[in-house]
């Protein structure tokens, strides 16, 4: 049993993602705060949100659109035009916003990087994922982007096929227990669970403890000794 | 000399595209046409789409976005409410639409699947075009499936080394001048445009006329047998 390939997720894995999200949002309950109580316009987008998703997956685009929904939707149309201006430049500052990588994240993989292939696989805006990897500085340790619309566990096995030798002999690590390890494990794969401190609400799910090829780590400096002590295990019980 | 490998651009080159657009566009300058000429809106909505174009990508999300942040500029953000509330409904309608194969497009592609690895190269939202894929039923015949951020000659050369043999052995059937043709035989594919009747202004370019791996096709139906010539010309010349 071997690890040859290791597919990373890229938002609140390698760099800062739903915080950006959260005070976007505050930004927003505070536009309707004079119509709207925040818990309540709170409510209501997670409502509008999970109904874009599937209509429109993922990425800013869908978030700035479903702010402009959940503001028409609250105030049965009569919002005032500047809030939906505040919206659109909300979304636009979420672009420009620059990318670091979280602490760890550029060591991390630029050890991994020299013994396994690397391959990033992440669901969000095409272009807008593209531009963060390149702002990341973190572009060549990949041998391979994967920007998917969903995370399944044929996803995992198609890109594990093309990019290493299956699913069997690769890992994924991220920070979203239904996106990143459980359709990864079904896969086959191994998985590696490094959690952000904020989850977005549609991304949670249970841990699969117990599971023989799970991990769970407290920061992804962690990884390279956690794969090393999963080969020696599965060397002492071949 | 041979082809092994064809890509295959997507909207109005499989299924109609920008007819859907057009028509959409048309319902948008109705909306706001009591408070603008719909000239003066279909300039700035063509300036609006060409900055958001580098911003945020392809598709109808960006479309939708678009068409909002114009009627807000062009009214001074003195937009009646019921519009952007209908900007919105335009967006949903246009991903409902149903997806139909253009004439010509299943035949010919079911006779060229048996002798060459197809590739569906497009731009575009993710998620809508898997979706659009799917509802033509034309997903069988394609090997594999790209959605990039733009179509650039490295992105060709990128495809076709993954997906066939190299761009050297490889054809690019599309629409658009700019996005499927120039960069193809840039990157030192073949190429063969087939026009569709509305081109977007950003997609317009000038046809490299006398191109030795240049075609223009009136029909899709036609690419078997151009094929088919290129492959002799070249013994011929060989």
């Amino acid at each position: 049993m071997t690890i040859t390939t290791i597919g990373l997720d890229a938002d609140d894995t390698l760099w800062h993602n739903e915080t950006l999200f959260r005070l976007t949002q505050d930004r927003f309950f505070s536009l309707l705060a004079d119509q709207v109580e925040p818990g309540v316009t709170a409510a209501r987008l997670a409502e509008v949100e999970q109904r874009n998703l599937r209509l429109y997956g993922y990425g800013v685009k869908v978030f700035t659109l479903s702010m402009i929904e959940t503001a028409m939707e609250l105030t049965a149309g009569r919002v005032d035009t500047s809030v939906i201006r505040e919206i659109l430049a909300a979304g636009r500052d979420m672009l420009a916003e620059p990318v670091e990588p979280l602490p760890g994240v550029e060591a991390t993989l630029a050890r991994l990087s020299e013994t396994h292939r690397l391959v990033l696989i992440t669901k969000g805006d095409l272009l807008h994922q593209e531009e963060k990897l390149a702002a990341s500085g973190l572009g060549d340790l990949f041998v391979a982007v994967e920007i998917v619309s969903e995370k399944r566990a044929e996803t995992y096995a198609r890109v594990f096929d093309r990019h290493g030798t299956g699913a069997d002999q690769a890992l994924m690590c991220g920070n979203s227990m239904r996106s990143d390890i459980l359709p990864a494990l079904e896969a086959g794969a191994w998985a590696a669970h490094v959690p952000y401190p904020l989850t977005w609400a549609h991304e949670e799910a249970e841990a699969p403890v117990g599971h023989p090829r799970f991990g769970e780590l407290a920061n992804i400096s962690q990884l390279p000794d956690w794969i090393s002590r999963q080969m020696t295990s599965q060397k002492d019980s071949a």
